[in-house]
């Protein structure tokens, strides 16, 4: 049988406290997209290992857990959403009213090296519009990721929104005389740039017959010119232009991007990408074999670096606390102080849970010192104590000690609504 | 590039009508498990394949996609959450008040041939106590499978509860005179008694030493036995009686089940099990390599069933209906009469939002018809138009077509609370 088995390397449990916290984002990416009008769709987690040949990006695909399945068919974990999105449109988008705005949340694989802030598997938000050209599609887009930041607590000091936009760098390669389909090995360059040496990009960048200073004169004519203005105009219509900061020098790692590229960027420490998204409008062709062309625009944020940065952000930290704290707890616990009341108890117990009440009690005999103890530990906010003297039972509240008697016919009045809070529902 | 990509068989994809089916059942699983005092874990997606390794049935065995990951480990796709449950409990159980009452909902994978009711991938809802020996838990877990399926609309026309115990096939044995080692495959041939012709279930019991008639005597009298007495009585007094019929014809496939077994049975054409579960006593000790021994009792319930019973059942889908025609639909549609007045749109959507209201509006220049249209199409509540008399706005209840002037300034007042459910929150 062979000794303890432990989890794999790079995949979590989530244990209740660890799960809270998931789900917690969850409520938030949900809440927000809603309030966007998104709905939410999914797709599956094994898909054809070509739905990502040529589509992703080369850093996802050499990171792919992927096998021939038991009918010797190529099937890998996704690694990301866009492309079954894109599938998916492009298979039925003519059932919808366009512009879709659909969003998901669901589990992906990457083997990588796990590290902080990265793991082999991850939750991820997935927001897209699809059938809308215009720059209001990515302005709204970028509206959302701004509020999606404030409502976990976030504010201007914590994050940035880094826009650009690839195709003002096909402007660059036409205007520095390079050939198109330079693009991809150019934009490569482009995206490591930040982590790399600056010797590595000037090499780099002149093999391919540029140079770093013009790369960065380019940059900084980027911030001045009007390229943005329509999407600047739209956010500031929101009262957002103080989130916004153009910034050519983000380009995004995969390979199906085409205009405008964007990411929510963690100011503080961290210097890193929280949420990222952009244009792909030939995507749902390429994927349909041209039969179902759409311009579609979306981002996507992880669940593992948001979840650090609320906890490295002091208000983010505190709104999350105060948030677990109330929710999930017991309304009422039922303390059975004589084994002979426990059919009456159970009795009671289901009228409390029909009503909509959150009810612990305790399954074995236990001592009634034992039964508070363990009210106090699910956070119950009332006890109920049945005993031999039944019908007459005593309600507690376990914050004030205040205690009142009263009748088990009246259970339902003496109790009061149930007053948890839908955080995890 | 190859032609058109499909998704893989048995996969599915949740469009967003089947989305919110699917968030449907959650919110119910989630609900009724919350009201019992549950908490909610996860486990990881990908596991060692070891872990099931004898411990989950040979039939899940056979099922596995599993495969060499990069670095040379033997991994499976999760194709149940138990064994995973029983390892996390195992490895951290002591920093938790026992018992444990732990629910998960989460993906589960078997290679299985895609028919009716049975895909390659499915949704599950896991509940289990784990630390409590008594009847009392298995009680529990029962009648939280019953108010399960009340919540979803079903009543005890519908469906039963099958109550077992696979000790007592382990007295029978011994009655019969046959080794204790014969109890595995003796329990494989009850398991499938009910799918089998009577000659085949005859034969194999014949070749073991005993008898289609003993089995079927043994089956009789345990229903009028009191084997079952603490159990039946902690359900009468929850007024659960009537959902229960002793059946020791069921035993439940998996290898590790120990003393208590049930299933919820859909009475109607179905004749199906719509969940199941049982004790396991064994099973922590068996992962943990002795080092963590625990009582545990649990049970499961699949998406795909329970989704095709509420669509066969009208009372269920009828309930499935009102509440999808509510959940996700807009609160406010925005109609730009003139693209002048954009700005402030924006900047009315963006308050509207901000208190929680769920806003469309058209992200390019469209006619005012086809914007109603819009608000009709997503069911939106109320319209508000504005044009080039900003900051006069009007707001139109769309049910009623009544319409009312006001200011910009009074927007929120004008609109109202959110009346948005949170069925999909």
């Amino acid at each position: 049988m062979g000794g303890k088995i432990q989890s794999l390397p790079g995949f979590r449990d989530f244990y209740p406290e660890d799960c809270a916290v998931r789900n917690y984002v969850f409520s938030h990416w949900r809440a927000v997209a809603h309030r966007y009008g998104f709905v939410e769709y999914e797709g599956p987690v094994l898909e054809p290992t070509e739905l990502y040949k040529k589509k992703s990006g080369d850093e996802i695909l050499g990171q792919l857990f992927h096998f021939a399945d038991r009918g010797e068919r190529q099937v890998a974990l996704r690694p990301e959403l866009t492309p079954s999105l894109a599938r998916m449109a492009s298979a039925r988008g003519r059932d919808y009213k366009k512009p879709l705005r659909w969003f998901g949340i669901g589990q992906f694989f990457r083997y990588e090296k796990p590290q902080k802030g990265r793991t082999r598997e991850f939750y991820q938000f997935n927001v897209d519009i699809l059938g809308e050209p215009s720059r209001a599609a990515d302005a709204e887009l970028i509206a959302l990721s701004i509020d999606l930041m404030r409502d976990l607590g976030f504010t201007a000091d914590d994050f940035t929104i880094r826009l650009s936009d690839r195709d003002a760098w096909i402007v660059f390669l036409e205007e520095q005389g390079l050939p198109a389909d330079s693009a991809p090995a150019f934009l490569g360059i482009i995206d490591k740039m930040e982590r790399e040496k600056p010797q590595a990009t000037a090499a780099k960048l002149a093999t391919l017959g540029t140079s770093r200073e013009a790369v960065d004169a380019f940059i900084a004519a980027a911030e001045i010119g009007d390229h943005f203005t329509p999407l600047l105009d739209d956010l500031a219509a929101r009262g957002m232009a103080d989130f916004v900061k153009v910034d050519l020098s983000v380009v995004r790692g995969l390979a199906y991007y085409t205009g405008t590229v964007f990411e929510v960027f963690d100011k503080g420490k961290g210097m890193r990408a929280v949420a990222g998204g952009g244009r792909y409008d030939k995507l749902c062709g390429l994927i349909s074999d041209g039969a179902a062309e759409m311009p579609a625009c979306g981002f996507a944020m992880g669940d593992v670096v948001i979840s650090d940065l609320i906890k490295e952000t002091p208000h983010a930290a505190a709104q999350l606390a105060t948030q677990l704290a109330t929710a999930g707890a017991t309304d009422v616990y039922v303390v059975i102080a004589d084994e002979v009341s426990r059919p009456a108890a159970l009795a009671a117990i289901q009228t409390l849970r029909t009503a909509g009440h959150r009810v612990g009690y305790p399954l074995a005999a236990t001592k009634v010192g034992k039964q508070f103890a363990a009210a106090e530990n699910q956070r119950a906010r009332l006890a109920l104590i049945i005993g031999a003297e039944h019908p007459a039972i005593t309600i507690k509240d376990l914050a004030t000690r205040e205690q009142q008697e009263g009748n088990i016919a009246d259970l339902l009045t003496l109790v009061g609504a149930p007053s948890h809070l839908k955080l995890n529902t």
